[in-house]
């Protein structure tokens, strides 16, 4: 389809990549810092093509990607960014038809991504210690339509997670190093588990728990986005970047051995 | 299942991470350097659990990780990284369901990982110049039982392609700056583009083309991945790295205005 | 000397890490947004300790290192960064006793820190366009006691430099590939050329006209810096970061040979 | 001088950058893999011109950099690079007649690029617990001339320095974080410290151990040097690079406050 249609998610770029991603609803207003736009004015415009404000401002209307879908989440919490969210995806092997855990719903960015994934055959099932914060995410995935392939659950995971025999389990909490036991018992044998902390403290403190609850295979990265200047006569990297948003650590639960020691990437 | 069936793609990790991905097949054979293994041996063994070679050489039975499976991918040309793949497929919106358009289809490592993307309910549609190319990737897919996700077309795109109305292209070709009209004319409008090129002279001549073409929305950029020893007394990062896999161009399909520079990240 | 003396060059760090370099000149004041300072009280206190303003708030008195005094360099273009100007002088050779060439004086910046390594017995001419640019440059010299180790030239060096056989020339102008074959007449034979371009297309500007005008072993890199936070509970990277500073490049001039192409790094 | 004299140090350079360092003495030679080359027939020769061995492989004779000077150093154990040496030389404002400590001569890298720095008039005392690495540094100090700017002390700095009033103390040795009292005492108030470790354990313990004895503003960071490759078609990064040479730690020796605190970064 090429044209918008009600219930269409669509996103308004304006000028200076101000952006807003709202569903296409009759009889709605969006108010912006630069003037009103009807969504009936929204309903049956060309994607890709220029919209306008009631002051006249212009706004392109696009189809919003999962990036910018998760980067725009309203949120309480720090969110994951896609540059991660992305590598996460990939190292664990989630896809289609899985049912995968979370501890640590918070805004539901990483939810939306892993819903986004597994698609409609595949579930999601997500932990959440903040009843406030597990509202908020079950909000966000309702307006992207993918909140029956999401299980919400209030607990904190120290106290165990239901589901056995899991393939992968991703974990964003303060404090991941005090559940790893939890985290074995329910990954299914050779199962993934993936993680992001902060600080080089729990990276350490995390590493010690691992090995002595029966994972190997662990690798620990960063990754470093760089964005350039789109300019034909001047192309150079952008002034500044993000420096850091964490460290990710990726395990595989298995059945130890005594030369596991030999296995370890060092 | 927790443990290995016939037919399983399984990896097996040895000593100093050194790992095979096999189709457990009755009856055959994996010769490593550090000895034989019938797979006989292999189906009905717990994931993640240890096996030997006739030498008594160890290795550990896992389950392959999408970036395991494209690492893996038998090339004859250089191929696209995981970490790469995954930020592409988050930023060009890429998940269930979708028909997707690739153009260089290479030994099929992004050609995998967006048929694992959009599912059995997807299609990958595929470019390639080289007919040897083409007859590899299409082995390595139907391996991993997603052969009938993918077409594969033997043409240069130059010649333009045959879909129209594409939410997402692809390209990973040694010119791509002089096939962009064709890409407009394949995409639907505001339509998703993405590319990797190795040169700062090539993302230069994208630029210039991209803007004349009808793109807006143009994102430049390269991510850097960097891993760690995972050693609990001596945490740092490893000693080097890889500094350079491609320039990432992004941009969108739209209908052009006046003003679209002022829409420009500067 | 562990206490201050009249005349000295001080560095007054606040909270949050405001700081201001000034020299002690009896019967002056030092007007911060957190009061006023008067020199006379700021003479004969020891180094490292604590001081205060009319209003209570605290400064650490310091010595300032050559990167503060950069860093703090009255300005009025962009000046080079103490990660870059180490670099370029252990790059380029400059120490003790030298007389070195700079095109591009600015504000100063780089022309400090040469006469600063130079020392005493050492020299710097450095050129610049634009007269008003000198006179700061010239002041923030003096203020630092280093005015007769430097001459300064008000020309475009388009018109070439009056110095022979210069061992080491680096330059910091808008077109530096216009006055490459003015830098090799100025340079011995086998003497050091650096410059720092913002831009990818001055880059490769660069390197055609190297070339050809008798330069070799060209290297063109790029420094980044990340800090971290040093919190013992929290240890991770800052935040944000500086993501570009600019390309080095850095080349010698030789006598060409026909094989010349065998000798560069590819 | 712009011919080479007899007692010069030179640098050889061949085909693919494989390069020499020597000093020229009459009737030695230099053997290569790609033969040998009488010392005679260097000296006179043109600086940055080209000299063959006596099977013809062809080298360009350059004048050395302080870079290549200590890239070049014969070493029994890790060495520092000069991206961080022109970093740290810059940041504890190290330069002509000072005199500077070190601890951990190891095979004299930075001690020759300190000794280099403060110049005739400056000196450096270097401390070192392995006898054969104080040798090997002094025959490296030596064959740079500059062997009387430099003391060599065989001790182990737990048990203290000789030296009071020291304006800058730089640390690499294998336990920094057990020696901080010793540092403090050395110093002058104000003073410079700087270190490089390997570790992020490390850098927590020293973070630890600097806030309890006195020392202030704080600063740990890392360079990534990133080399392109010079090609005026082709110009990218290059495939590989060093992911981490070390983590740099600075502070100032202070006379602590009781808000101290309020004055770090964090």
């Amino acid at each position: 389809m090429d044209t918008t249609q009600k219930g269409d998610l669509v996103q308004l770029v304006g000028i200076s990549h101000k952006n807003f991603i709202l569903q296409l609803i009759e009889g709605e207003e969006l108010h912006t810092h630069r003037g009103i736009i009807a969504h009936d004015d929204l309903i049956g415009k060309q994607w890709g093509s220029q919209v306008f404000s009631h002051t006249g401002a212009p706004f392109y209307i696009l189809q919003p990607a999962m990036g910018d879908l998760i980067t725009d989440t309203r949120r309480t919490t720090q969110i994951l960014y896609p540059k991660d969210i992305g590598f996460i995806l990939m190292n664990m092997g989630i896809g289609p038809g899985q049912h995968i855990v979370e501890a640590g719903t918070g805004s539901g960015a990483m939810t939306t991504a892993i819903a986004h994934a597994v698609g409609p055959q595949g579930h999601v099932t997500t932990y959440e210690i903040r009843e406030e914060v597990i509202n908020l995410a079950r909000k966000n995935l309702t307006l992207l339509g993918m909140q029956e392939r999401v299980t919400f659950k209030h607990r904190n995971v120290i106290e165990g997670f239901d589901e056995n025999n899991v393939i992968a389990l991703f974990m964003d909490i303060p404090k991941p190093e005090s559940c790893i036991p939890q985290v074995k018992h329910s990954l299914i044998s050779g199962g993934f588990f993936g993680c992001i902390v902060p600080t080089a403290n729990q990276v350490i403190q995390l590493l010690t728990v691992l090995r002595k609850e029966g994972f190997a295979f662990v690798e620990v990265c960063e990754l470093m986005l760089r964005y350039y200047k789109p300019v034909v006569q001047r192309f150079r990297p952008a002034d500044r970047m993000v420096a850091h948003t964490g460290f990710l650590v990726f395990a595989r639960s298995i059945i130890p051995s005594e030369d596991i020691e030999k296995f370890e990437n060092k």
